[in-house]
Order: C-alpha cells, then sequence, then structure tokens
C-alpha cells in the first residue's frame, strides 16, 4: 500500500485443472486487502487475466506477474520473506516482528497449494503458521495480510476505477465513480 | 467455540465441478478460525467427507451438516445471521455490533458463491463487507472469524486428534498427540 514499502504475494505450485479457483482467490484477495503485488508460478495465465480484468475495473494501482522460476524469485528478494505454512510458527506470536521489518523492507508472502519444496522453508526468514491446522492458504493469507496492516487495508482507496461498489445495509449498489 | 454461543457457517450456491475446492475451503475455514459447525448447501457431499475425515485426524468437536432448503435455515435460524458480500457494510464498522449481539445468541454467517438470491440480504441482520472489492468468500469468511474471535480461536485447543503439529522455526513436526 501506499506509504510503506512494497508487499509481493507469490502463489506457488499452481496445478491446471484443480487449483484454478483457488490461485484466482489468491490473487484478487491479495489486491483486496493491501498486497501491491501478486506473482503465479507456473503459467497460470487465466488466473493472472482474471486478476488484471478486476483490477481494470475496480481500481489499481496492484500488479500482476507470472513466473517460472518461484524458487530464484525467493532467493533473490531484495526483503524479507514470509512462508505461509500450518507447520510454521504461531501468528500471532510472529507478526509483531514482521511488521517491524516492513517498516523498512520490501516483503515477499508465499503461500502455497498441496506440496512446497523444503528450500522454500529453508530461505524464508519467517514459516508462519495462521493456525497449526490444515485449512486454507487464501484464509491465510487473508489472516496475515489484516494482522501485517492492523486493518488500514480496509480503508484503502482505489484509483482509476470504472466502478465503485457503495456499502449498503441490504442489496448491491453499483455506482461509476463520478456519481459517488 | 467453548464457552461462547455457537457459530455456524452456511455455504450457499455449490456449483459442483467449479466450487468444489472452494466449499471445502470454507469448511475447513470454518473449523480452523473458531465456528462449531459448517452447514454445506446443495449436496456438497464429497466436500463434506473432506471435512469430517479431517475432524477425524486432526481433532474437533466440529459439526458438518447439509441442507436442501438453506433458505429455510436462514429464515428459521434462532440467533442472528450475518451475511458476507462485497456490497454490505464494512466489517470494521459492523464487528462490535455483533461480537456483541454474539455474547447472548448464536450466530449464523453466511456465504455465497456467485449469485446470492435477495431474500438472503433481506433475511439476513447484518450484510457485511470485508472490503467492497471482488475477492474470495474464503478471504472474507477467515478475516470474520478473526475479528469476531478476536484472536482467540488461534488459541483454540482440539479434543482427541490422531495427530498434531508442533509449530517449527523450519521444516515440519507431526506428532502422534501423546507424544507431545
Amino acid at each position: 500500500m501506499k506509504d510503506s514499502p512494497q508487499v509481493t504475494v507469490l502463489r506457488l505450485g499452481h496445478r491446471p485443472g484443480r487449483d484454478e479457483r483457488m490461485t484466482t482467490h489468491v490473487g484478487l484477495t491479495a489486491r483486496a486487502l493491501g498486497a501491491d503485488k501478486v506473482v503465479l508460478a507456473n503459467a497460470a495465465r487465466n488466473q493472472a487475466d482474471t486478476v488484471i480484468d478486476i483490477t481494470d475495473r475496480f481500481g489499481g494501482p496492484f500488479d500482476v506477474a507470472s513466473t517460472e522460476e518461484p524458487k530464484r524469485l525467493i532467493r533473490d528478494f531484495e526483503g524479507r520473506v514470509v512462508h505461509l505454512t500450518m507447520y510454521g510458527e504461531p501468528v500471532q506470536e510472529i507478526e509483531d516482528d514482521v511488521r517491524e521489518a516492513h517498516a523498512d523492507d520490501p516483503l515477499l508472502v508465499v503461500v502455497g497449494a498441496e506440496k512446497v519444496p523444503f528450500e522454500v522453508y529453508e530461505h524464508a526468514d519467517w514459516n508462519v503458521g495462521v493456525t497449526n491446522q490444515p485449512h486454507s492458504e487464501v484464509a491465510s493469507l487473508a489472516v496475515f495480510l489484516d494482522r501485517l496492516f492492523e486493518g488500514r487495508e480496509l480503508d484503502r482507496e482505489w484509483e482509476n476505477p470504472d466502478r465503485v461498489v457503495v456499502p449498503q445495509e441490504t442489496g448491491k449498489r453499483v455506482v461509476d465513480p463520478d456519481e459517488k
């Protein structure tokens, strides 16, 4: 988000035909909850297009990229690396340290699908568990980002949207931003 | 969770072949982040089995049910109803009211897939947006539960697990609970 070092989310291990909607949801969650960029490994081309399309319609800035070399990206990342995994240390014990580091340094947040290579655990500055229960990389990412930004991401303003949702007690209201 | 009125998550609008993993992740997220029960609409049988299987292995209590009449369940629910939707009011403005109501009353948290019938908006006590951006029902559910329970769900203890993950700085450690 504006006024803080970049947060990039790396989605590892996308399996075509199986992880399509999960990968899309990782990308959209990264955008909605305050990250600046998502990188999709293993050529998740359609998923990248969906996230780009949402950014065109609902606003940015938000970058979408893909990589064939996710391990290299982790190794060469200039900043700190968090890997979200159910085997890691409790988010509630680690979040202050991560937040403090992120005051100065860009952050790479790695989320996997099923199997994550051991090098990822080794290269991460923190392996972090949002509980040590099996659930969802999308849920872990969401809780992690909400805690990292301490809720500030919920008030994020978007540049150049084509449409804006106006919160309603009941029903739906979507307007052209000029009428807002 | 123990010592507070029940929280049930209702997963609406499951579309076979398309929403399979999302529905599984809704169920697992509900379990991991402090809800007591998930109800799956539209006969998501395999997804129910996956959540039951995880509960058998990693512990409970957590109930899994299905319904062919989700609208009736919402209408007849004895307690308060929250519907998570990108069109709703900001979670950060609503969460205190919901938390206060939940001190006395059970809570039904409804999450949809794409199209949610208008009656759901009308019957909900609160339509709540975790941002007004399109992202993921799994992410919304996760942030909502973490805020509802103010992080207490992260320390939840599980009864009768066959296996327990022991948090690690690096790598994976899963033990028999008797050796823990």
